[in-house]
């Protein structure tokens, strides 16, 4: 096995594709898995009958290790938990609430738990809950965000030699040469959400996938700050809401437009003018929907380019 | 010579102190430069002729090369410019401006141009026009920021093989893991701020840097977007700029509230209560105030160490 987190979740590279909402159906989670790495299935969008359906499907198209990202907060979270235990799925990543709350019970059933966390705070609570390791998700994440905006960079390496579980980095990483940088500063693996979002393998709209792959710098921004950080790609809704926080609107106003369901209009039904699109910076550097084999040939040649251009680098500064 | 950026320049470490207001004056820009360094006077917060004392002091305090930093949006720029020719001083770097404005003449007085850039359009306007390195400052970076709000680890990786000349990696940086994580994703030198903003050779006022190596995590944020970007550290002064933003101030409204000499009152003369304060987000991995040899000594031990342990990282993902 590659390293310390390969051996905890059973897989031969320490790349994992986000469980994201409406982009990650069995179909990209199964084939990042085959690839070696940790697929994820996103149950934040689903509910329980179609979350059971995904899992079945994912083990009939890969032998290897997969898992599930169960947001916490979601109201069907305390269903998702109970038909991950029942079908034994191995891996549960948790976000967005609590990581005491079910890690326990996941873990009892034989299954491996990581939590995401985008503060120093949320990274012991998690490892005192017994998780197997965190996602340290910075500033650059698409979709919902931390509140003190740090950065990967940043957040990474200010964990590392504090906690004994290992890190996974995420936000803003989409080359083999960032995954290196992230292992230089610490990080055992990463997680990857938008260039995943963007492949053929996302159930993802075809729209949402070109939006992303046309994504020029700054064309993604946090909002939300003062309710719950939200990184959007420009586009109609973006604007409502930059445009009610600028004349400091109020936190009903604010989730009188963000409504109900505007996700899956924007992403997932491909209505980029009235739907809300979450995607992360880095989507400024994806040029083009790949299938998920691409996506791994290209991070790996990237890698192992930059590991051996490491040996150009002088040893001292 | 370690690299390109250490050829161009003539410095043995490519590590460059930011020229910051209230922080860089000729104590640090020579002490960094004593290290192997490129220490840089800031002459942001600098009167014409007290620049010139500095640029004459820091001559005598080292044999080395340093530079000055020039903020071409201060109204003393044209006259900072004309010092540093008549000075002879090896390296300018420029900054909040239109690099086309000064670099010719720079350049033909035999003086090497680096420019200070926060997204690519101005990375590619920098190289057009004749300067020798950019320095990518991202979101992370203290004081006044770009408007994309990319951030260090996609600023930088973004740019390489599509830049001629050097990256400077510069914001969310104190660690020499992240120099090493840096050179991984293509730059060949970082510029360092907070960290030598609070060191021992800083002109800030004590209070300041106390208050810099107390800072924790959210300490730190970038506010101002509707008007010029600028990561402040909290305090009196930034909550009263986060309360008209809330209640959607307008620009008038703001302008009224930074007012002028904010900076000078909180990092030169200590009032924190009243001062504007401008640091990085990294601070909250900064818990000393250290001597720039002991900066240097740390970074080139985290450095070495992270460099050792690449070897235990597997060459393949």
């Amino acid at each position: 096995m590659n390293n310390r987190l390969c051996n905890i979740l059973n897989i031969k590279s320490p790349i994992i594709s986000g469980g994201m909402v409406w982009c990650s159906g069995w179909e990209l989670a199964s084939e990042v898995s085959n690839e070696g790495g940790l697929g994820l299935i996103g149950a934040g969008s689903m509910s329980p009958d179609v979350l059971r359906e995904h899992i079945q499907k994912c083990k009939k198209a890969t032998k290897n290790t997969f898992g599930v990202n169960i947001p916490l907060m979601n109201s069907n979270s305390p269903k998702h938990i109970d038909i991950v235990i029942e079908e034994n799925v191995p891996v549960v990543f948790t976000s967005a609430g609590n990581p005491s709350t079910y890690t326990k019970k996941l873990v009892d059933n034989g299954i491996k738990v990581v939590h995401v966390i985008a503060n120093e705070k949320f990274a012991f609570k998690a490892q005192e809950a017994g998780v197997s390791a965190v996602v340290c998700e910075g500033f650059e994440a698409g979709g919902h965000n931390g509140k003190e905006e740090t950065t990967t960079l940043v957040l990474v390496n200010q964990l590392v030699g504090k906690l004994d579980i290992p890190i996974i980095a995420a936000g803003g990483i989409a080359t083999g040469e960032q995954i290196l940088a992230m292992m230089v500063i610490g990080a055992e693996g990463v997680q990857i959400g938008s260039l995943f979002a963007a492949s053929r393998e996302s159930s993802a709209h075809e729209n949402f996938k070109r939006a992303v792959v046309s994504a020029k710098e700054g064309d993604t921004m946090l909002l939300l700050r003062n309710l719950s950080p939200t990184r959007l790609l420009k586009g109609n809704f973006f604007d409502s809401i930059k445009a009610a926080e600028d004349r400091g609107a109020s936190k009903e106003e604010l989730l009188n437009i963000i409504g109900v369901g505007k996700t899956k209009i924007g992403m997932f039904e491909g209505n980029l003018d009235e739907g809300e699109l979450e995607i992360g910076q880095v989507s400024s550097m994806i040029d083009k929907i790949i299938s998920v084999k691409d996506i791994f040939n290209n991070l790996r040649k990237e890698y192992s380019e930059a590991y051996l251009r490491m040996k150009s680098i002088n040893e001292l500064i």
